[in-house]
């Protein structure tokens, strides 16, 4: 695969990096894949690892010389392959750049390198009373960077919010290798456009994140409420989760699993929840009002004939969130998944989950799914037997497209928290229409003229 | 003025837009200043009174077609100059555009026209238990397109989000007249570039926002406990809001005014605050916590020496924050008023305070400040006499100009919630760098390529 080229620019990358630069097909190899379950099977160029962003600032400068792609990555567990490589390709990861470079309890911020994971990140600032919300399913692997980068969710948005809600600045080395201060220390701003958003989300298309300056909250503490509640249906099951949010209760997290993802976790765990109800609804609750709002929770539920357990016990409050836990392991240990990331109005869930049945009929594939109820995130799964390059059958793409449509239709989106990366790009003019999609794709020119950064991505 | 191409570009409008076009000097008028005190003394070419997308399509199609500058328009009440249109340009007004078109209780959001005022939008909302959150102190006279153009703060912004928070989705018709829908009806959404946040606080230079989806809370409800402290020191008072933040105490809104301040309040009202004490810090508490948030509030004031009244009655906590909004009224009593609006961290109040102080003696002129101290938002104040044009004086810009190094010395910003307008171009490049100057300026011309909307303003 090398040209002259290729050699030309490795031999520049390697004076500048040293030993920063590897071309070991060892360290390779992994850089074809992320979680998502996409593989490249083509090995990109080279690694950089960067120490300093003085280290990313000279790959870009070289990069912009040579006209190389260059693919920023953190832990590589994004969920649609927007850290994916492939032949060519440059892999700029950050992972290395790993330090807290600064904590001020007292203006509740941390300015830190993006290679920091999420849950050490949070385990030190625990010792001073505070937290980074940002919570990601994948904390306790995935970086502040790659949750920045993908304006990571997970289980607490509908109360404390996403990433672009934690980030009060950005340090970014453009394609070109400069640098841009974005953003402030202070809470507030309006000075100019907002970058700082802008840039949260973006993939890695727009530049190379290599330090961030992250607002912070006091640790939640006190009493947690966590609630079990089994229900005959899954439309029973969302039009609880509706009427708690309508009762203005907020809870901390509020998950819903369907029939086919509580009977998978029962064949992996050998217990028999599905025999309690063919939907769980798992509503947690914090903070000052978590006593009241379990039990008008705990009224709502009942009262929609729910079956349902309430622990004011943190420890088994965790045990009932183990359930929720289990169902990406259990899916798992029956195939290779494709996780899903749809979102829709919170009041569209019941039409959601029928249009899932719908398409698991019309295609005759099962689609579990669990759902973040509080905010109209789901994820349905598919189980499927991977194609002879370990690709994902055609048939499932022809049911995700489905599933995409509906959810455009009932005013939502194509990803909620998982991002575009390259598994979804054919549909997002469905979503953006064209007329946006080529301003997008212009107001990434503006950052990377060449389009050496993430390209295809995002 | 008129050249013959503004003849013609004004019969184009005549023939596309009928009655919703004036070239009355009564209607231009008004149009030279908003509420910053700045005014260009030069009458606009004429107004567009939008009635509907179409009407701003047109506008925009007819604008591209004549090389026409536009400044969209709200109510007016922006505090630099962003709204102020002089000879030549064409007033685009939105605040004809004012209907709510749709309330989800179920989904927690509204879809509104841009003109709708604030508190008009509120008052529907609270009889179905809602609120739509940005606060800014203008909300009775400011128009929710306006809010999301500034991206408008208010008093609320610690505990409750500024606007960025509270839109969902944005639809923004472009210089040439196209329209893009940005943003979905789910909480959550990350398919493509985040151009809604991009889009809000952008001051008119990107688009014309026509309409917003925009995220509601549940009405707040409950006790509502409100303290006055008075300090004999500025610095004693911001370090107790400091520690109040410090003790993870979330205040809805906790304002502090300066001696200078208490001094006006007091001639204006014809009291004797200031013979409490210096300072005056106000914090309000509400929600589950409200009680003993402002107990633990109250044993930090007092600890600190500060001599504090509190009240659970919601009327007298009004009474209380009345001598907040006293004070602009006290100002304008004095003179003309510049409000000014920097913001830092939390941590530097102190030191912007002591700065301010050293300021006003090497100037010899007067600035009494209140700020948001939950959040490092100050604003100010410069009281004067206009020059023959009506303009701020010199010294006023050059005592302007060593806060503004300073908020940004301490990692603040230049402007906090109100923009950048006119007012402050010259201090962008200071803030931002040269090259994200730059590069911002290439992102507008992606939206803009012929640079009509709101050229040099933002």
């Amino acid at each position: 695969m090398d040209t002259p080229e290729h050699a030309a620019a490795l031999g520049a990358l390697r004076t500048a990096l040293g030993d920063a630069l590897s071309v070991d097909q060892i360290d390779l190899a992994p850089l074809t894949a992320d979680k998502s379950g996409h593989d490249s099977h083509s090995l990109p160029l080279a690694l950089v690892t960067a120490r300093s962003i003085a280290d990313v600032q000279a790959t870009m400068r070289i990069a912009t010389e040579f006209q190389l792609p260059v693919v920023p990555r953190g832990a590589g567990t994004g969920l649609a392959g927007g850290a994916v490589a492939s032949a060519g390709q440059l892999v700029l990861s950050t992972l290395a750049m790993n330090r807290i470079l600064e904590v001020s309890v007292a203006d509740e911020l941390a300015v830190v390198e993006p290679g920091i994971i999420n849950a050490d990140l949070n385990a030190e600032l625990a010792a001073l009373g505070l937290w980074f919300v940002p919570d990601p399913a994948s904390k306790a692997i995935s970086t502040v960077g790659g949750n920045i980068a993908t304006n990571a969710g997970g289980l607490l948005c509908a109360k404390y919010g996403v990433t672009r809600e934690a980030v009060l600045g950005l340090k970014l080395v453009l394609a070109d290798g400069r640098m841009l201060h974005l953003g402030h220390r202070s809470v507030k701003g309006v000075t100019g456009l907002d970058l700082t958003a802008l840039v949260i989300g973006s993939e890695g298309t727009l530049g190379v994140i290599v330090e961030a300056t992250v607002k912070l909250r006091p640790l939640r503490t006190g009493a947690v409420a966590t609630i079990a509640a089994y229900f005959p249906d899954v439309t029973t099951a969302a039009s609880a989760s509706a009427a708690i949010t309508a009762a203005a209760i907020r809870p901390a997290a509020m998950e819903l699993l369907d029939s086919r993802s509580l009977h998978s976790i029962d064949r992996f765990l050998g217990v028999n929840l599905a025999g309690r109800g063919e939907t769980l609804l798992l509503v947690q609750t914090d903070g000052a009002a978590s006593e009241a709002e379990a039990a008008s929770a705990l009224r709502i539920i009942t009262g929609l004939g729910g079956d349902a357990d309430i622990t004011h016990d943190a420890a088994a409050g965790e045990e009932l969130f183990a359930i929720r836990r289990a169902f990406h392991p259990a899916l798992e240990a029956e195939g290779s998944v494709l996780i899903e990331d749809i979102a829709v109005p919170r009041s569209a869930l019941p039409a959601m989950f029928a249009a899932i049945v719908e398409i698991e009929e019309r295609y005759g594939i099962p689609i579990p799914t669990v759902a973040h109820a509080g905010d109209g995130n789901l994820h349905p799964n598919f189980v499927y037997t991977p194609g002879p390059a370990g690709e994902v059958p055609e048939i499932i793409w022809r049911a995700a497209d489905d599933m995409f449509r509906v959810a455009l239709a009932l005013g939502g989106t194509l990803s909620g928290e998982h991002g575009i990366g390259i598994l979804k790009r054919r549909w997002l003019a469905d979503e953006l229409g064209a007329d946006q999609v080529a301003l997008q794709d212009q107001i990434r020119a503006v950052f990377d003229p060449l389009g050496i950064l993430n390209p295809g991505k995002g």
